[in-house]
């Protein structure tokens, strides 16, 4: 027999009819290295022009293509951190092929290259233990369908045991879906490294979709308070107080954020907004005449953050709507730090606010 | 204040920076109509020519594009089933903006549509109790590293109870990753639906990451076999002998299958190989000159089967392999079925055999 045979890569087939299609030559996009610089590639034969588009970039970069169609480009030295990026090829948009890891969004799809730090990240997998992720389903009587959410358990976790945890729901931005906050977010890693290290108390993450359209927009929070709390709350070993629940979220869910917890001060004790987008109808109905009892509403919660990017497009109407909340005398603690309205950005939001939760 | 500002759709939004870029229109894609009929559309100013390439169709067929630049196509009610499709924009493959549903593959990005049947179909999300699929991460220490693997539990899953759980470790095709088997196969929703009919057993599914590039493929079937089996059962009630374990593959999956499988029948009672792809240098050495102890074999085994489709492109070698078990004495039962080298034949494959194990 020829040694050839057996050489055949099993990286030439695939599980599908295409198999049977000429296939691009195995190719390893994005490959980091020691340095920090990343070398990108693509195949086509036929295209023209090939560029990069990576949220680490000022500016879209070329790739050059060699003999074999292979198109490639090596950027230099970027910041440790994740980073969402794309092709551009001939003004087609494009994932990288050959990445497994992609953004969860509805709109658009763009890969994920994770750069390591020369020290672990509060997003890197550490060896620590690791909780769970678990995909479920729950009835979402007010939507009136199946839904699936996200449910991070940490380690350790007993669901018959005696210990009730606590749980942060946990809101997505616009056009994400349930998967961009593990996928895009890592927030079970973030947990999982601030659990170990002491800085964060055990707890739930729920990560349920927020995206209810058609139906307006308000019913997402009618959801989650007469469907998702609910049924984590049938389904785990949990506090049924206030001061076991705590809601979050990143841009439009930032937004839904505010709406749910202020609504709703006796359900949830703690409220983290991360760059709110707060340009809806509801929180306008919600806050624009809004006349709170604010002394109340300071007792029954024990924390309230908005977090924002000086760099965020968003920066001057969360700016306002802090100093709105401020008039009214509601209690807040906001946080501005550098940077634009990233994923890199709301990592960071989760990682401070999560040490924040449920002490 | 003006109504338009609150009409702005959250859709127009998203979680990055691109948001200051210009956005596409909203579109939803794909639709599909009650008659199973589909439209497919997608959004380019640009673009000189569109097509859709489906694994419902026997050509590409192109779209249209409107004023706007909305390219559409409509094409005729297809069989209820999951398919894989792309578009193609002047020659560059890209899946669907617009679906979140993706083909989980290291190779190419692929949607998926899910045309539903007048009658719910064997891999539909029904009104029966749902199992859960969790996302864990293990420690090889065949391949030297932390891995992710994803497991399956059943309805009404007690970790601490004293029910002992059989397990089907269930592995992809060539290029596809551990997700492949929910996201595309809906392995976990055919076993809800098959438990709820009393047609399969209650049991835990596991699906493993099969790929081990750079290393070579057996030290998968080691991973397996030192690593995944006894991480599962350290960490889960599950039937801890051979009569309780079950191992399953597609295509180069369906080919690890085999080699696991047959070269453990100590520890594995039920081994299913689906469309396997056996040209590699781990089958050959394990079965070129293979001289078993068929009887010993055989009653170590309570379930061997080898499915595929007459269209498959492997038919003819999987035929080969099926005519050298038997001319070595081998216990086998043969599924040969119309269709091809497809999820669709492979969601069809393992909700036959899922009801024989663990009878």
């Amino acid at each position: 027999m020829k040694p050839s045979l057996y050489l055949l890569p099993a990286l030439l087939l695939c599980s599908m009819k295409v198999i049977a299609q000429q296939r691009p030559p195995s190719i390893s996009s994005p490959e980091v290295h020691p340095d920090h610089s990343i070398t990108f590639k693509y195949f086509s034969r036929k295209a023209q022009k090939v560029t990069l588009n990576g949220e680490f970039l000022k500016a879209p970069v070329a790739l050059m293509k060699d003999t074999s169609g292979i198109w490639s480009v090596t950027v230099p030295p970027v910041k440790a951190d994740i980073y969402p990026y794309s092709f551009s090829v001939d003004s087609v948009q494009v994932a990288d092929p050959n990445n497994t890891y992609i953004f969860a969004n509805e709109r658009f799809k763009r890969s994920i290259v994770d750069v390591p730090g020369d020290q672990p990240l509060v997003h890197s997998l550490q060896n620590v233990p690791h909780g769970k992720i678990s995909y479920r389903y729950y009835k979402s009587a007010t939507l009136g369908m199946t839904r699936q959410l996200l449910v991070y358990t940490p380690p350790g976790f007993n669901p018959n045991g005696k210990t009730k945890y606590p749980v942060l729901y946990l809101i997505h931005g616009g056009s994400d879906t349930e998967e961009t906050w593990t996928k895009v977010g890592r927030a079970n890693l973030i947990a999982d490294n601030l659990i170990a290290q002491g800085k964060a108390k055990p707890m739930l993450i729920v990560m349920p979709y927020g995206n209810v359209r058609p139906a307006p927009m308000p019913d997402f929070t009618k959801d989650m308070v007469a469907d998702i709390v609910p049924f984590i709350e049938a389904n785990y070993p949990v506090i049924m107080e206030s001061k076991g629940r705590a809601v979050a979220g990143f841009s439009v869910g930032g937004g839904q954020t505010l709406n749910i917890g202020l609504t709703n001060p006796s359900t949830f004790a703690y409220i983290c907004s991360y760059a709110p987008y707060t340009a809806t109808e509801e929180f306008q109905k919600n806050f624009a005449n809004w006349t709170p009892d604010a002394a109340k509403i300071n007792s029954q919660l024990k924390l309230f953050t908005v977090s924002v990017g000086t760099d965020d497009f968003l920066y001057e109407p969360v700016k306002k709507n802090i100093a709105m909340f401020e008039d009214k005398k509601i209690k807040l603690k906001s946080y501005i730090v550098p940077g634009g309205h990233t994923w890199m950005n709301c990592k960071q939001y989760l990682a401070t606010t999560l040490q924040e939760l449920f002490n």
